[in-house]
């Protein structure tokens, strides 16, 4: 059975559950690990369970049929997923993939525990609600961004929130992750940081993109 | 004071709430018909209130400060939206666009009264609940075909749509029109119709578009 403390860390409504809906929600609960690039959730109709991110760092995004893909939302310490329990949320009818972005330890709630406790807990409900607003207004910035940002501005944007994720001034992936990231061609991720490089922003070399002016850089991205 | 038979049309709680709460909101209801082209909600902060339509047709969409827009949904005779009153809704940050597309009338519930009534009552939060998780939905279904689809599908689903709407076989919307539905340039939706008048699909006249191949379209919407 997982450490209640834990629990109660990434749950706020902890507090306030009965003591056999906290019992119930740790024995139906389980830990594990992932490694960097490693499938969390996706794929098929399965319904894996609330993620709870306990360290790491999980990428949420979308994959075509034809393997094209782009990032919705980034998930670290603390933070939840829903989306990879949408069996337990009526009108969600698509599914998202979840991939593990380093070493990742995760806490999965069963859903249909979670789904069981929430329809008696007002508190558990509420907290699923307001998750599933937050998702949908992070959804909402990638759309704003995918149609009315040029890719310069959307690329600056991108490199400043991987540093800071990192806590690096560079940036190791390859121009084709970022461009799996930002939903387009590598050719166009290798072009704009091209620009970005022959403006004196970032420097680009085999061991990664690094920001040289952070400043000018935020610049672009406002 | 609103005809209560039209709010237990429009919501589906409604026999649920108790009659002081029923008095409530039928009081802080206002019935508004908009002309076609008209604005319902957007542009600033405000917070229309829950629309609720009665009769006629509203376009959900996204505007970029240069004008760029995309349509996200549409809502018809009995559907409801409630970004109109996100104020009311924890964690949406986001703000959308809300117009008449013909001749609409349409049931606005004062959000804060709204809001009041789904603290109380669990079923007006419920509907609240599952009405913004269908349009997460149909939010996503929207990136799926931005990024996914080529234009020439993207076009065939929205003449359908379109013709399905306004039960009729020809299409009264301009190029410019139907680019900012999609989220495009009119000289791309002329490229992409002018392909598919050649393949025998449409044909394009001053009129409209009318569909000429309803089973061929249908086949390229796959």
């Amino acid at each position: 059975m997982i450490d209640e403390k834990l629990l109660s860390k990434l749950y706020p409504f902890w507090d306030k559950l009965t003591p056999p809906h906290k019992a119930e929600m740790a024995a139906n609960t389980v830990l594990r690990t992932y490694e960097p690039g490693e499938i969390v959730h996706g794929g098929g109709q399965e319904c894996t369970g609330v993620l709870g991110v306990i360290s790491g760092r999980l990428r949420t995004f979308m994959l075509s049929d034809e393997g094209k893909e782009i990032t919705l939302f980034r998930l670290i310490d603390g933070d939840n997923c829903m989306l990879s329990a949408s069996c337990m949320i009526k009108n969600i009818s698509f599914d998202v993939h979840v991939s593990a972005e380093v070493k990742t330890e995760v806490a999965i709630i069963n859903p249909a525990i979670y789904d069981k406790i929430a329809k008696k807990s007002p508190h558990a409900e509420g907290f699923m609600n307001d998750i599933i607003s937050m998702r949908f207004s992070e959804v909402m910035w990638v759309i704003e961004q995918l149609l009315f940002m040029k890719m310069d501005k959307r690329l600056a944007i991108f490199l400043l929130e991987q540093s800071a994720l990192d806590d690096s001034d560079t940036i190791t992936l390859t121009h084709e992750q970022i461009a799996g990231h930002l939903g387009t061609a590598r050719e166009v991720v290798s072009r704009v940081l091209k620009y970005l490089a022959n403006e004196g922003y970032v420097s680009v070399s085999r061991k990664g993109i690094t920001i040289l002016n952070r400043k000018g850089l935020s610049k672009m991205a406002e």
